[in-house]
């Protein structure tokens, strides 16, 4: 990529590089699975027809292919990577969207909500195990250890995942236990992105680990803005309804940080968000730091009980309800979600949410001080890491 | 192993080499998810108390330690290869259950039934990944091409889960597709289990090719017993309801070879099953060898809003259908249970099946012929296969 590239012309470049080898890849499925795959992806319509238009941003190829010219490789090294890490980030949106119930995605029906619950799992488990097999035939010497670094990212942000449902059914989840989640389920995955590149390319552990943090921060800050836009930002753009994170009740950053701040209007919120005290079970106390409630919480009740996704996730407790030891509640009316955003920010989660981004942001630009990398890529990944912090969709 | 030892010992032997391995590598999952794992494997019940019991035959593992013997490497050698098969075994169970629909497997409730779909989704995606992480970790110069022989299985694995789903949809299922799709389903990663041992021990790629061609003819052995086990089996041992494949109108291998028959009584069987041609579509033609309807038979009314596993499996559609083009019908009666039962064996379904069963388990011995392996794994390798054929349970 030439040294006057700016965000836009580094995104198109990248997609470009990775779309060949991206088709390849998800050409290896069989076709049923393809087609929900091409479908997820944006290429074709529920019917198979091709579409136009690109898919998403493809901001973790980029990195991949930035981070092996960090590493003073091609781009094309780091190519295998982008595509291993962006079917990894697919199958997990695959399977979110089922266990979240959200029937919509960018403006279109999720894959469940076309082609079945089924289907959209198996879908998933064929990307995530895609990309393995992309990374071992990548290369002998460099594609095991790719590899080995997707699967660990990919561990802990499945760990995250499971925790972000834990937290569903807990009124008392503390600002380090979401910061911890959040790590988990994005910045691990961003972190991959960021190194992957450079472990194809065969760079020094310090290097691969400086990139890693450098995208591991970048996380961090990509979901804190991503929390942001969940409370406020424009419907047009983020493609979800206004206020949807407050309408389902997510503990989010600007939630748990707001909640945290004690007092009158604090209180107010967390009645609105969690329902009364009163209706906490038992060992369930109200305090910071109470470990994760374990299976004894909950076996007298069948949780499967609950809806699936098919019968309505419109009431917001996904096919995962039950899973907590608390009655999942409805989604909050429009004014509820009115009142929840300006006690946020009341409460300063606003700000504070803001504030953490920005920090993660520096750690992220100072993660690439710390080694010897490549100067054009270096500054293309300081841009491209202002730039996700200065999105807003 | 000792030379006289019979499969009971040879399977308990295994267990017990395996176990610690497998423990280890289940305490590497988030608590939340290891409480699933340990739930689904036998070894707690669902409030996470310990079980004493041990889990499955545990068969895949000991295929995986057999075939490290074959290759004359100590047994120890094949156990990250025994436990990334079982793991990924568990894997396709826990999705397999959510996706059927099923409420019970081996006399227990199942995963999803217990602690809702999400957390099922997400305990089998971190199997999938844990399995990657061990054969990785197991070895640098034979650990990667275990895992990509693993992944290349569970590709094909899921792509016959995928196969096994459209053919609810369809009427003209033929016996070839039937067969393809079970050796896509069992048959690649029962090959992968009996060859693992041998590529992490370095074996050439001729014993690790026999060793393959054993596991995978196996495998289809293996499902027709399971099938015929499905129709025939005692609900005491099998710990599934009598006739429950047809009871779900599945299209097992008896099935299809009845129906492929002709004549009445297949006629009979055929609406029994499917139900009266005239509900069936257009472009889904009665005759065999019909290619498998594209999205665009589907695309206008959107499948999702079918029911949910929670709502009711017991309705036999479970929460994929309407991935197909055709309605899903409701689960068989008892009385139509039994004249299915009937007509599949008058049809020659039964005889069929067990033939071919007795040709696969013959072909599974002479690919172990086909390469010089150590004698007494040749040995349990070979009375393995046949004490898989002529299980009852």
């Amino acid at each position: 990529m030439t040294p006057t590239s700016g965000v836009p012309e580094v995104l198109a470049r990248s997609r470009e590089a990775i779309a060949p080898a991206m088709k390849q890849a998800v050409e290896r499925l069989s076709p049923d699975i393809r087609r929900l795959a091409s479908y997820h992806l944006g290429w074709t319509d529920r019917a198979g027809a091709p579409l136009g238009a690109p898919g998403g941003k493809g901001i973790r190829p980029t990195l991949a292919l930035l981070s092996a010219e960090a590493a003073w490789a091609d781009a094309e090294v780091g190519v295998p990577g982008g595509v291993a890490v962006e079917l990894v980030h697919n199958f997990s949106l695959i399977h979110d969207d089922i266990i979240d119930g959200d029937r919509q995605r960018h403006h279109r029906p999720t894959v469940w909500s076309v082609y079945g619950v089924g289907p959209a799992i198996i879908a998933g488990d064929a990307l995530e195990n895609l990309a393995h097999q992309v990374l071992l035939e990548a290369s002998q010497a460099t594609g095991p250890a790719a590899s080995a670094a997707l699967a660990e990212a990919t561990s802990a942000m499945i760990a995250g995942q499971a925790d972000d449902i834990a937290f569903e059914g807990r009124r008392d989840v503390s600002v380090e236990e979401c910061m911890a989640m959040s790590a988990a389920k994005t910045g691990a995955l961003l972190g991959c992105a960021s190194s992957i590149g450079a472990i194809l390319a065969g760079a020094p552990p310090a290097t691969v680990g400086a990139l890693r943090d450098f995208g591991s921060h970048l996380g961090l800050a990509f979901q804190a803005i991503d929390d942001l836009l969940g409370i406020w930002g424009d419907p047009e753009r983020t493609g979800k309804p206004s206020g949807n994170d407050l309408r389902q009740r997510k503990k989010s950053m600007p939630v748990v940080s707001a909640l945290a701040a004690g007092g009158e209007e604090a209180e107010e919120l967390r009645e609105l968000l969690l329902g009364p005290t009163a209706t906490t079970g038992p060992g369930s106390p109200d305090g910071p730091g109470t470990p994760i409630p374990t299976g004894a919480d909950q076996g007298t009740d069948p949780p499967g009980d609950e809806p699936g996704p098919g019968t309505g996730p419109t009431a917001g407790t996904g096919p995962t309800a039950g899973a907590g030891a608390t009655e999942p509640l409805p989604p909050l009316r429009a004014d509820q979600v009115e009142r929840a955003a300006y006690l946020v920010e009341a409460c300063g989660g606003r700000e504070w949410t803001t504030v953490r981004a920005k920090a993660h942001l520096d750690a992220a630009l100072g993660a690439l001080e710390r080694v010897r990398i490549s100067a054009v890529p270096h500054r293309q990944l300081a841009d491209l890491a202002v730039y996700v912090v200065e999105r807003e969709s």
